[in-house]
């Protein structure tokens, strides 16, 4: 290869074939969403607008196309996306011409939704169970000839789990699993755990538990498995992370920064659970407090309010010091479809999650906090800073991704 | 010297001994505050909140200590800065106990305070009352043994100039500053040229024309001045400059972005003159525009609104476009006394310039972007990547500044 | 009759035939919503949420009932309601499901729509204009055999028009009208003389002039006409009259009332005209100022985002004093289709011209105040004292008719 | 008496003398905030705006004069008046104006307060407390030859309290007030039975008990007593109710109405106890039902944010169904100092409640029903309606006791 032959970064594509998208939760509104999304995309209706990596920022990182990506996943709900993307319509939430022509897109993706596991009804031994799921996703893999797949968990909210001694003991863990008359796991570790044993990168895209179990994480590691969480930074938490760095950098002291959000939707039902929307208050606030110090007086608030459909409203009122004592009050009002905020993440994540994985990287990324409230590996929230690591690594990664690719077309034979 | 004792940046102090701060409109509202609360800090009675400088990204940069600053300036009004500061108290701006023993203090800071020039009233060439001004500042310096004098102009919006020949000619320029019956330049240029004059560096926190001529920066790069500006960016645009970037980096299309400003005082009265406020409504929109694209539609206002007193309450209104056409609101309201948030901007910039004149830089200084919304020398408006870039030039300079200072106490005698 | 035979004033009916709604801007978004929600109504798709006269404090007013209205109308666009109907589902405005049954119901709506009056392509004198549109009108009237014709105005706001000599003098008037060479009135007072020309009420929803010229006022009280205006209370001025009562009741001061409104659509780029939008300002503030008081500083402003499309959103910030000169704050944003707010107004309108047509009354009627930002015959601009007075007259008016109903039927032969 | 000697409303005047105004918590903000109002009016340093009694539409009401009015009152604090009023200079919420030459008039108020009733630290029958504090009412009546004394209950909220048989049986309930061994009453229904016991006129202007248990009240009407509450109206439900009739009276449908308030000071403190804030939370979402329909979803928050002191910022999102299912959102901000509010309030209702007294009237006085969120003999909560009905009670009322007033002065000796 002759210098003039070097692939420019601009010109850098991705060589490694389709990629696999399972949804845990597939048919739920933000996996309606996601699979409205890619055929409108696909069919030019739309443009990427809200996916980060289709920005100017990542123009020659070598990431798969939306053409490339195949969306399947479990669901423990037996409705069709093709109905849910018509209820979406009929709410508000998705315009009439993008769902108008996606019918077969649609009914393609469902056809690939394997039932989920639902801890209630289930029996045998959690570890059949995720071995039976590990397979649905390998299968997956293999019909579809996939490079990669990408899990990622967009089911409900699950609550806060105590923890066991089996959670930090691999034997004790594994043993436990086996065990029919248990049923150690929430369900959002199981699907974790089914990730990994299918060799699938993992991204856990809700605050429930997930992978986030020493010993899961563990697994993930020894096995070479890449994975990014958690729990999503849409809107209130997005504005919230922004901004606080712009108090801190011009020497203003937050004294409070009080938060009320008020929603309807699936969403709203569930964090109308007071056990479920704790983990949810935990980690929006969690991110505040790393900003701007713990003397903040940050109260939070969720309410259901079912009659407000999707759209989440979001108040905030911050209250700062400046010179002198002098007062400083800011009040931000946020209002917005959740789901429609979440869907691109999901595209973006499962692209950059495969560049990872073709990078050959394992563990938690760091710089995939761009994307969550409670960034594994990371305690960067500010997201100026996330918006620099996460484009320096997706660049970095992709020199190395094409720079292989480039090497081994070189010695393939013509 | 040997490397063990090397001056660790954490521990760099600034050696250069007093500096002036010569302030452009020093018995305004910012004025009297930045008075108060240097008598305020040196007295123990506040810390130095709202201030860039004294946050922990600064330390090591060998700045000028707040006790350091000797205050003094130019003003077309005669009211006392002492009686000024009691005025703000009874309005509710300044709390009771800053003031209360800031008597003394407030009446050394009027005691250097000289007569403004007046383009009204005043009679002869503007270049005698350039002299006369420079004159001022020179004796300020010499009076006090200051080793700088940072001269900056916080004085009332102008209307925007029309452009004139002698604008882009030195030699024009200077016979037409002689001509004892024209007035060619407004006052606030008129102060930039005195600060030329005198040898000070210099900034411009009004959006009125000060050194932002030809002619003008010309002769200051000549001089080796070093500049800053313009236009504090104290509120709604520094939220502004904040926000956008998030919407960018999330790939969201920011459609519009409508403002509404109200305020009274003396600020409002000022800017009900439509003239004075074009200058400060361009200033105010450009950035936003480098930011997000120049198709955003974005009306603002600015009314004054008497009875509001100094309190400036700004209602933003943002419509971006998100995934599959998605509607995204969002509304800020910001609301706090501008001159409150000003003053400690200004002693920050007093500081840095000094650190400038110290390092011997010349011209804009680009990185002082971060306290302007109309940054001279650098079309960065994004507000992160100004703290980043200031931070850096701030230890880059200081690095510079203490390493020619222990070069200097080497060599001196004991 | 004995008494028992009394019909209570629940059970009153209205006996009088079906009614005409004659809508100048038939086509515009208003008159497109007014013709939906008509349709969905009677195929009760919708009940009558947003109509006033729906309400528990009508029953037993005998009004005309939904089913009863016939609509026709003046309009210079050509665009099909039924087309117009199908851009506001796709703009989010109307729901598809009221729109998708409604074809025929709006192609009749369509078939009644004549061409309107265009000041600016218009030739021949505009008396024959007019008696051209009053025309239209009769001949829909006796096509239809109705018992009464309500003409509304909700036509595109015009610029204020200035005074003339002739609007004060009926035969200089006459005169004029006749003269092929003049247009001396803007098409809103020409819609208004072809109303009183085929003796229909007339309402004007809109800021235009309308009948408000004296000559033709005092032509409509001579022909025996009632009317009602002017310029919809629909969003901002609503909440402005429910809540400015308040603040005197309890004794505190308004000193200041901001309002900045945005929206797109067909009503934004209207009120980019600043001719146009003058008359909708100065009729914003008219009611504010007579009841807080006229020291009030209430800036106002409308500007013309596109983006937003049909939704307006309106913020207000009002300060008021209270006890010993504490600051009271209050905001308030409201945000609606003003389309959809406007609509169930024009029918409640028209059902209650009805009656006043059928008791007799003409000349302008006050209590009409409650649906008018403007209201003619009535300086009650107190939103609750304007449901008082409207509720009131309805019933004392129901009674009259229902009262001469009563005997005509007990005289008409068996 | 002639025709020309019948004094009009408007020359009535109150003839009953002075009236003393006790304060349950008269050492609290509301009575340190009466305290330098009465001062500041009468020293003719403010005038009476916020007061509704002083507005024009009491003209003519034959109400004592503010100078009529004596302050006394209970406590369990014993931080003086003066020092409270100095605190709350220096927090922001008093103008140092109104304090400074309110020294001795704050110092005679305190003179008149005397030991409140605390449950947790008192001994011996709760009917010798309740003695006690009546002698402490007649002693302060009868020293400053009073004509009424009204207790206006201003003490901080109480946890609600639960059922007794007691509270339904006059005979049990004073056995068991003389049991030493119990402590049947909150302090609120002891200082409600001493303002009986006493022969004063009673007003409940927090959500505690107060009076309002059978046994109490019943013994108010025995006596003659005339009595007002609950919970003053101040704020959020002010606004609530002035703006909730809007939407039913233009047949809107409102499905939700969610509020979320912060507030630190000594109100914040209380509230934070979930206990008291509970009995809040109820009486300002009653009113709502009752004005829009219990199908209504109103979650609603209080939470104690120190930083901000006194100021009660309140966030209320509305969401209304308008014509054809249509989308109407309102937002209302709130932000005042709640003391500052409720001092005004206080003061009319010693002025009425004296007129009432004066009027002989008995028990629970419904058009009272204006100032309090749960208004005690009345369904009344639309603010409109509330306002015209005090109105007419207050002339009514004025004028049977100027009638009376006149009767005996006419047959008084010369």
């Amino acid at each position: 290869m002759t210098p003039h032959d070097t692939p420019s970064t601009t010109s850098a594509t991705w060589h490694e074939g389709r990629v696999g998208l399972w949804l845990i939760g597939a048919r739920g509104s933000i996996g309606t969403v996601v699979a409205v999304g890619l055929h409108a995309m696909l069919a030019e209706l739309a443009p990427p607008t809200g996916c980060t990596t289709a920005g100017e920022a990542f123009a020659g990182v070598p990431l798969p196309a939306f053409a490339d990506l195949v969306i399947g996943g479990h669901d423990v709900s037996t409705t069709p996306v093709r109905e849910r993307a018509h209820a979406l319509v009929e709410s508000g939430m998705l315009a009439h011409r993008f769902v108008a022509t996606a019918g077969d897109a649609l009914d393609r993706v469902d056809a690939e939704i394997r039932p989920g596991y639902d801890r209630a009804t289930h029996s045998g031994s959690q570890a059949d169970a995720m071995r039976r799921m590990a397979a649905d996703i390998t299968d997956f893999r293999e019909r579809h000839e996939l490079a990669h797949v990408v899990v990622i968990d967009i089911s409900s909210t699950e609550p806060i789990i105590e923890d066991h001694v089996e959670f930090h003991d691999a034997e004790l863990f594994a043993a436990a699993l086996e065990d029919a008359d248990r049923a150690l796991l929430p369900a959002s570790s199981l699907a974790a755990l089914a990730a990994i044993e299918s060799g699938s990168a993992y991204a856990c895209f809700t605050p429930s538990t997930g992978i986030d179990l020493p010993a899961i994480r563990n697994l993930a590691i020894e096995r070479g498995i890449p994975f990014a969480g958690q729990d999503g930074k849409t809107g209130e938490t997005l504005v919230r992370t922004a901004l606080a760095p712009m108090f801190v950098a011009r020497g203003m002291r937050v004294l409070s920064w009080a938060g009320s959000n008020i929603l309807g939707g699936g969403d709203g039902a569930t964090l109308a659970d007071p056990e479920a929307v704790r983990s949810k208050l935990a980690s929006k606030t969690r991110g505040l407090v790393s900003l701007v110090g713990d003397h903040v007086v940050a109260p939070l608030h969720i309410d259901n309010v079912p009659d407000l459909g999707d759209v989440k409203t979001a108040w905030d009122h911050i209250h700062a010091e400046g010179f002198l004592s002098s007062r400083i009050t800011m009040q931000t009002i946020w209002s917005a479809y959740d789901s429609m905020l979440a869907a691109p993440l999901i595209l973006d994540i499962a692209r950059l999650l495969s560049l990872a994985a073709a990078d050959g990287q394992r563990g938690a990324i760091p710089e995939f906090g761009f994307f969550f409230k409670d960034p594994w590996g990371s305690d960067v929230h500010d997201f100026s800073q996330q918006t620099i690591a996460l484009r320096e690594w997706a660049h970095a990664t992709g020199v190395r991704v094409h720079a292989v690719a480039a090497a081994e077309s070189a010695v393939a034979p013509a």
